[in-house]
């Protein structure tokens, strides 16, 4: 078992599979060293746990569990186009949308749900820039979307 | 006659000429071999053939053409920075933002109008990472709005 | 003094301390030449100066001057990650996210007040590309926020 797989483990999660490509696009693509995800949904086999508006439909501490799937989810994109988990070898940048209702402004906080969990998973490695945002509607009415940029082994 | 503008042609398009810079940014710029876009409204001859929301003033499949057409314009806008189309090696990433009402959730649909041209005029390197989200308003209210990041020739 | 941090002054402005780390990311990371900074909020020492959404509770040309503020918070980060302003070489790409009211439409003008500062303290080299667009909410009900891509000296 990789180093990287035994700490996702050692946190209670196992990678998943990557989700099948939906039409026209890919999960990830690589250009040199860095990969750069397509938006991720929190997706759990293929379904999403949870649907709605942050600060309407469900709690914000809710929304930063699913940030960490989504993140989740990324990191199997990724390492399917790198060639495994362990090629991973620092996460430069995420963007998080939060499918908001009008009036919630704690987008930061659902946010670290994925950025905690990088830090967990990978130390120093894992500290990243970050764009956290509210929005209106995402797809599948999904709470939150991440996208990952990640630098990679050669 | 450029390899790409044949095919450009044969889907019954052609490149428009791109989009004067408006006020104080440019349509694209280059880093080594990556061109980025700024983000692109479907403008046809500088106008927007439509507005407003989608699942609200208009519908998906006319966002999708639109969608098309923002990101031909993104490619104009790429074309110009590397030298001209044929120099476009790659589609690395798009990101499509759609002005959805706030029940809409089909913005992968809305997307895959600019994700479906792309493939058909690049093949295989027209497959790319792709985020689609929802947002409340765009400028001069456009339904789409697109951006792009290309891997580009010496 | 540095070359661009006199061109500051000249402006009217100081390069602003990097705000502190929020939980669980960093203001900006680098890659090889490219600097990627965090989504920045308009903060001035520490706080919003004003809140709310465009086109509702404020007005563009009061927005456009938080995008500036945003984007020297944005300046700010990067120098501190490149070893200073000096070491700014180029902007290649920003980011204006704008809370806007549902029928506001006028982001572009919004992110002048980003764009032409640039174009002011950098001369050609702030010649950018830009991606500006609207959305519901902001964290902590800002209403504006930033995100550059610069590119840095060795």
């Amino acid at each position: 078992m990789s180093t990287l797989e035994a700490k996702l483990n050692a946190l209670g999660l196992a990678l998943p599979p990557v989700a099948k490509p939906v039409a026209a696009y890919i999960p990830a693509t690589r250009f040199g060293n860095i990969v750069m995800t397509s938006g991720q949904l929190p997706t759990v086999e293929g379904h999403l746990p949870t649907t709605g508006r942050v600060g309407q439909d469900l709690l914000p501490e809710e929304a930063a569990g699913l940030a960490r799937i989504a993140c989740l989810n990324g990191l199997a994109a990724a390492a399917a186009v790198a060639g495994g988990l362990d090629k991973l070898r620092r996460v430069v940048r995420i963007v998080v949308y939060v499918q908001s209702a009008d009036d919630f402004h704690g987008q930061p906080a659902v946010a670290n749900g994925a950025s905690e969990f990088l830090l967990a998973l990978f130390g120093d490695a894992g500290r990243h820039a970050r764009t956290a945002i509210g929005v209106n509607a995402l797809p599948l009415n999904a709470p939150v979307e991440v996208e990952l940029v990640v630098e990679v082994e050669d």
